[in-house]
């Protein structure tokens, strides 16, 4: 047994050794059979850009490696998008137009940052995705909550409409104007203020870069408890106002859970002080919650408490290849039985997925051959005790056939450049063409029957239907590509794809919030006296309307 | 190694073998030094006591068992509580009084179900603690949703206050009526709706008592992801109305992460159906949040959605003996670095908990002669890899003199026993005269200062002044004893108890809420702010306030 975990141990390392013997029985020998040295000069040049110095705009997802469609702040493409405005044909509501004396205002309260520049406005003014266009002609850049709490209150007086924007990574468009809003950016909030090793919660501003978080965290052997593909760019705050999932939900659970307390400005300006650094606290309503998951449409997050877990001691990635869905569905069901409290991520990924990532980020599989692959991280105290629950669970998945192929990476490099293979699809769906990105919350069993459905229904229509996600929270991200946005095609994807979620009683938004995008489709998920009470919230938080207008929901009847 | 955990495994079995040898280093044998027997006997009429059949109103927190004051339904001591609106000088609000014609509605709503014999009401009028006293005349006792919906429309048309009601297991008086309240009951809503073994999701009725649902579930191989001491009554729909907290929230976190979905009904009787099965959904605000720990103020919980995890293959329970808090600390910190991902549970008892639990119960302790007692529970999928970690833990706290004595339980019935010692010390303190409680959330450094401060405060004013808790969390229950109820030991305790919390940044209630007894001092723990934006909420769910007045908030301004 000691020498299947040398070998699980080694895998990555060695170039040539066989791979998993499927036919042997009681014996499990996991191996890497393709070059990495170009990923680990990726994986080194991510990580360089993922620790931005805090005055800089930070990178978004990776951007400095794409290729033809390079997001760069210094990217010409911005100015080709389509006004959404125009693209959706809404109406501006009537908000107060910025005057002289606004900006005059601005100026005094945030000397030297208030930018105005339209060249550096641009980047501010899209999406991530590059499908969303704003106009405003104003960013500010407050440091503290006081000086958020001046700005809202002001333009609450002055009825001038704010979008507050993080690290502007959604991908639902929440995060940008859809007119003139002014954009009132976190990037500047970000001090840690507090972390206690004890108990393990860490309190921070709200513009604090998640990774950057997580390598503060790092040093005090201790982790963020979400990772996430834009953790280089997001902020806590973003990750917070729209209840960010990502890649640890399964072991840590939701923000709802592991954010302790919120330090939120209202929209009238007043200061709203949930701080606590408590893991319990049942005094009265848990205000902090409306603030979760709200994107930024009942008040601005300025600070956030969470519980951070230990850094884990020992950490191993299983890449596997399987033949079928079922076979999917029956590895997962087999790792939560077999690797229990250590099982940390469990991510699947169907053939086509890797082949844009192959194709686009020149980057490259492990291991070939399969319609599915799937990502298992275990997490542990005991190194010695994970290899041998993993290997145990190798041998079973291998001897019962569920899986026919696979790697597993123990060092840090590797698994990063392991992860990579499912972090960057994301990106590599950008390369592609169009694309027309559905986040959905399904029962885990008919996870991928909506991606079968979707590619049969479009045929020769799309270039491209994938599937991938988080499957040990059922969350499916269903994405078509296509060579150019066409009408048809988006009418024949939706409202399809939405009503055969809603037939399985999903959620048409699993993790991306609604923002601008999805807003008009919440039925489909929640029934109207959901929304009516939501729109009363809206209304008594946000009398007038002004924060992140056009989002998160339908407007009030 | 392995006649350690041969040992470990052997120790309650054996009822002479010598302790954990605290001198030696590299060895540690865990046994088990004081005979069981009767405790088993106990542990089995507790089984039975907690398992009701359905239609008979659920014992309490093992009421039966009680010897002096005993507080079954036959006791004769609800009639000797002082009425609650006499003992704090409560003014009635002007909420209509029941008439013929509404007794007349009730009665044709839910035949059979209504109850109105002030015989029959006696008990539902009482608080667990038996120091609050209401004076309902009519107990409802709808079986679904529908029925509660047609009842809150009527009273909320008629102006009738209504007080939603458990298991009645609460600590701050918010599950009786204050005066006239109709008491609105969950007990005939207690059927399990759905439950997937994939994904671990339950759906059940808000009336399901919790060990109930925790003895379906170990069938499927599945427990709940909360345990507390009443669970034998209290029912799952009051745990989430009151946030609930509990044993296992180290491990599994806190409901507002596992509670995934809510059926509510609203005070103008309109139902709210968030009862989602999905682990991920951002489909507009998270509505449910609002009714969990809401003590029943802002709408009544019909039915719930909650995500449980795989029942653990191993479970260890180690109840160890400290010389001082800062050694209870030190092991504290020491399981949290070595057991890592297994520690389920970390609580914390003064020797003077465990001189109540053994006077008053006749419970006896294994380990004696410490000013502390800790037990750390372990749950894992490797009964071998649990044992190993928890064998090097004790070795390390042995032998740096951290734990002076200890045994360690490996056995369903003996870990049972083991914990009976924990969760009984509540009903322990009802017998020891009149209590004063307080659950506080406190930086878990301080954590005893204050029952040191309180007892050096108080002196010979009290009984006793005990301390005990869920270390792991940060949670204190500060309990003082006395022969009666006195305004002067009040007056000592409180504000000082409350302040002293607030000037430590904590929470003057960490599980219990706030119920009656604590909504004026919400203010210790919120700001003014805070609770305004509360009373908002209050005021738009509730338009008339009828839904368990007087509780949670003080009255608005």
């Amino acid at each position: 047994m000691v020498s299947c975990f040398v070998s699980l141990r080694l895998g990555w390392c060695c170039g040539t050794l066989p791979r998993w013997r499927t036919n042997v029985q009681h014996r499990t020998v996991a191996t890497w059979t393709s070059a990495t040295a170009q990923w680990g000069l990726q994986q080194k040049k991510l990580a360089e850009l993922y620790c931005p110095p805090v005055s800089q705009p930070p990178p978004r997802w990776g951007s400095s490696l794409l290729g033809k469609r390079a997001f760069s702040t210094t990217s010409a493409s911005p100015q080709e998008v389509m006004l959404t405005s125009e693209r959706y044909g809404v109406q501006r509501l009537p908000f107060s137009h910025l005057s002289d004396g606004d900006f005059a205002f601005f100026e005094s309260l945030l000397p030297g940052r208030v930018v105005t520049d339209p060249d550096e406005l641009r980047t501010f003014n899209v999406d991530w995705l590059q499908s969303m266009r704003g106009c405003s002609k104003m960013l500010l850049r407050p440091q503290t909550a006081a000086e958020v709490s001046e700005v809202l209150r002001y333009c609450n007086q002055r009825n001038l409409a704010v979008t507050p924007q993080g690290g502007n990574t959604g991908l639902v468009g929440g995060s940008v104007p859809v007119f003139d809003e002014i954009i009132l950016s976190t990037a500047l909030m970000n001090q840690v203020i507090s972390f206690d090793k004890v108990s393990g919660i860490l309190v921070c501003q709200a513009g604090c870069i998640l990774e950057s978080l997580n390598q503060y965290l790092a040093e005090l052997d201790f982790i963020m408890p979400l990772d996430l593909g834009a953790k280089g760019s997001c902020h806590i705050g973003g990750n917070v106002a729209t209840n960010a999932g990502g890649l640890r939900l399964l072991r840590y659970g939701s923000l709802r859970g592991t954010v302790l307390g919120l330090e939120v400005v209202l929209a009238d300006g007043s200061l709203l002080n949930c701080l606590a650094s408590l893991r319990k606290d049942n005094t009265g309503y848990d205000l902090k919650q409306l603030f979760i998951g709200s994107e930024g449409t009942l008040g601005v997050i300025t600070a956030v408490s969470i519980l951070c877990p230990r850094k884990p001691k020992s950490v191993n990635l299983a890449f596997l290849g399987c033949q079928s869905f079922s076979q999917v569905l029956g590895t997962f069901t087999a790792c939560k039985g077999m690797l229990g409290e250590i099982l940390s991520a469990c991510e699947f990924m169907d053939d086509l997925c890797m082949t844009l990532v192959e194709s686009h980020l020149t980057l490259s599989r492990p291991v070939t051959g399969s319609p599915f692959y799937i990502l298992i991280e275990t997490s542990g105290s005991n190194s010695a005790h994970d290899e041998e629950k993993l290997n145990h669970f190798l041998e079973h998945v291998m001897a019962s056939g569920l899986v026919t192929d696979g790697t597993v990476a123990t060092e840090d490099k590797k698994i990063k450049a392991l992860w990579s293979l499912r972090e960057r699809i994301t990106e590599a769906l950008t390369h592609d063409g169009c694309v027309y990105k559905y986040d959905l919350s399904l029962p885990v069993e008919r996870l991928y029957d909506l991606v079968t459905d979707t590619r049969a229904r479009l045929g020769a229509a799309a270039k491209r239907v994938v599937g991938y996600g988080h499957l040990g929270d059922g969350n499916l991200h269903l994405n078509v590509t296509a060579e150019s946005d066409s009408r048809s095609l988006r009418d024949a994807i939706e409202p399809f794809v939405y009503e055969w979620t809603a037939r399985h009683h999903g959620s048409i938004s699993a993790e991306h919030g609604l923002g601008f995008r999805k807003k008009q489709h919440i039925e489909y998920s929640k029934p109207r006296g959901a929304v009516l009470l939501m729109q009363q919230l809206k209304a008594m938080l946000d009398t007038k309307g002004i924060l992140n207008p056009y989002k998160t929901l339908p407007a009030a009847p």
